[in-house]
């Protein structure tokens, strides 16, 4: 099974506190194996549940994962991440259907975010301790599609292409993941699995930027259901995905 | 009382029969203006019960009045009208929130829409005789604003720059009315009260093509209630509209 | 060869005439067949040359081709065409650039546009008799696909049902081409080689409303000129297009 | 003279780096007063040559300046910056024109852009102290509108009350500012000089994030440009700029 819910990305506890609501399956809840399936490739092999990621916790990780298992980064790391409208959900949204609700870019739910603690949980595996996140969601004027820039300061010192070698080695043979000279944007990534990374230096404010594009649709929910499920099968990870690809043309 | 709704503009046979519902105050209708200020203005001012026009109406008016006045077109007159996304109103929409919703460019309602009767009334008092529309509307990717393309045939032959002449005398004096010389388009009459309006004619299919541009929101809903009730005060016409128009920056 | 310019759709001097310039290789224009793929399939298989056609026209022949088949409808036909931002080329252009030109809804070239002697050299050859067209062309504010909405008088009398009928035996077996009972929408056809076709009746104006959505890049240029390329190599003629569909997921 | 250019707003020797090209002037610069209207309205009274501020600049000026006034951000402060269309000026750009180019969502010149030393110098200015800033802007599929997120750790700790009490008095009796209670957005100050402000506090992580919206057309360029006019010529600040806003009706 793989879930596409929140239910089963955190700990009973956590779960509760920011989804506010009492969960009805903690039994459950060990048994789920994280799908970000880059990460979780081997446990996904052997899993009865999946828990399929959040969009913005996907697009969180793939930006930053490879400073993260260096411990290149300082925390706070600050999240600033645009979603187009797909991400909302398929019911009716009233502020969606005001007049002048079409075309709005509104940066919304500033602190306290749900997707906050699953950001944190993953954060933490890779870099093997304890991560903190400020996380700024905005709505785009789109229909699909997630970009996360991640800012943080850096621990110690390293050049951009020191970092860009490291990220090109994380993600050696991954095949929806693609490290991007140019700053990836969702044209490129829509109706596909696909991952675009970029990470720059700014030494000036010793600080990383980090970006990725996403389908929030696809990579960030379908998509990487998809992936797992062919995971668990033991067959090609790319069945039923290369079709959306439509750079593949 | 000026009245935004579709209450008073149809006898109460024909409401009942194209809004599919009982009229509950019928002995109101015949005591109602037509609300399209620059071709009721005597009576708007001396009027108590003001019906203002639909959006879609409206700008079919504006587009084809000169050649309905002078007899130049031949029926069924055939309409299609493009509008941004607050002509539907302010609720909740089931379409809208489908994740394929945002950007959806799509036409509705092909025969049988609730502003045909509408129209031919106002066509047909303009005219002084029956006049037959055929109507298909689009919903455009954009907040707001209404394109309105008339296409008809001519009733006999008249070169384009007559046709212009006859626009620009039958409009001469109208502060919200222009006739352009390069096509109208939303943007430049988003936010305001005005309409623009380009005539050409099709020499090899003997037909004329008249497109106009209005807010749908404005001179197509609350603009012109606005300049309604300016007429019942007998003030300035433009009295709290001037303020809209970007384009007097 | 299939050639995706407009240089061998028209006879030399109709070519010469609208496209305001010297055919400097008129002796090839016999040669080549017209590469509207479900009306001249026989041929295509044998040519040399195919003249792949232009994205309005294409939109344009879908929505009526089964009318002038049968002889169903009068001239002159309106043609009410609307194309996202990519059916105007990839060359920088200035009405783009300027500050007000995001999201702007523009008709244009409102008569003379190079398309009518196409549209109407195809109309004429479905109908077998003299098509005369008028044609207003319109900007969409989207990336890419046409909505053409085509009004024309009917010749005789038909009901509703019996057009649709009409339409779903011409288009039987056709794999890209799809009668709808709901309204077509670019978001349907985005990225694919699809086109999607209603007919509608106008009894009280004694009209037809024919609608037909597509990829102006897809089966409006590039996946049609691929789908003529399978004919005249004798594959199967969804090769390297079925890729595209994001439906087909 | 109010002059628009980035030519007057830096020292020389830090022009000529970031902006990459000789100043021909360099007499004039210490003439130049910097109109930030808000922030330098005595100066600009009595100035002959007023530096008009950069759109970014502006966005992140009034998002932070109550916060640096206080001294309770560290550096460095990560700025996220998002404009419409129209901020890439009025030239045809190849990446405009390509077919993909509408609706395109995409960060740009992550480090390095030139607004960089005029926000470090105005956020000097403002603090008392050199501040550092890592700035990554971004292009919105608007026309127009520039969001700005500011991200920093807190120097010592407040509740989020107690900054929105520091926003409030510091913006008293500002006309064109507004700290709201709800996220800024573009809809809401497009064709308007106005700034809506909000700032909000994550105690987790031991930060801030504050919110600005302009019309970079307008605030964050010919707005505050006639509003210095209007200083300088001792008028009410408002004349010529009322008129623009949509609210206002």
């Amino acid at each position: 099974m793989v879930d596409l819910s929140g239910d089963f990305r955190l700990p009973a506890d956590v779960y509760e506190k920011w989804y506010k609501q009492k969960h009805t399956a903690p039994e459950l809840i060990s048994k789920a194996i994280y799908g970000l399936t880059e990460f979780n490739r081997e446990k996904i092999k052997k899993a009865k549940l999946v828990s399929n990621p959040g969009c913005y916790p996907t697009g969180a990780a793939f930006a930053l994962a490879p400073l993260l298992s260096k411990g290149l980064v300082k925390s706070p790391i600050h999240l600033d991440s645009k979603s187009g409208w797909s991400g909302a959900g398929n019911q009716p949204k009233e502020y969606w259907d005001k007049a002048d609700g079409y075309g709005k870019c509104m940066p919304y739910t500033l602190t306290g975010h749900k997707h906050i603690p699953e950001i944190e949980r993953i954060f933490g595996e890779i870099s093997g301790k304890k991560q903190i996140v400020s996380f700024a969601p905005m709505l785009l004027p789109v229909e699909r599609g997630i970009i996360t820039n991640a800012h943080a300061e850096m621990k110690g010192k390293a050049s951009e292409s020191e970092l860009v070698g490291i990220y090109k080695e994380f993600y050696k043979g991954e095949q929806f993941i693609q490290v991007t000279s140019d700053v990836p944007n969702i044209k490129r990534v829509e109706f596909t699995n696909r991952v675009e990374v970029i990470v720059k230096v700014d030494e000036r404010a010793k600080s990383v930027i980090a970006v990725s594009a996403i389908d929030n649709l696809m990579k960030g929910a379908a998509g990487q259901a998809v992936q797992n499920m062919n995971v668990m099968l033991g067959i090609d990870e790319r069945e039923g995905l290369g079709l959306a690809d439509k750079c593949a043309l």
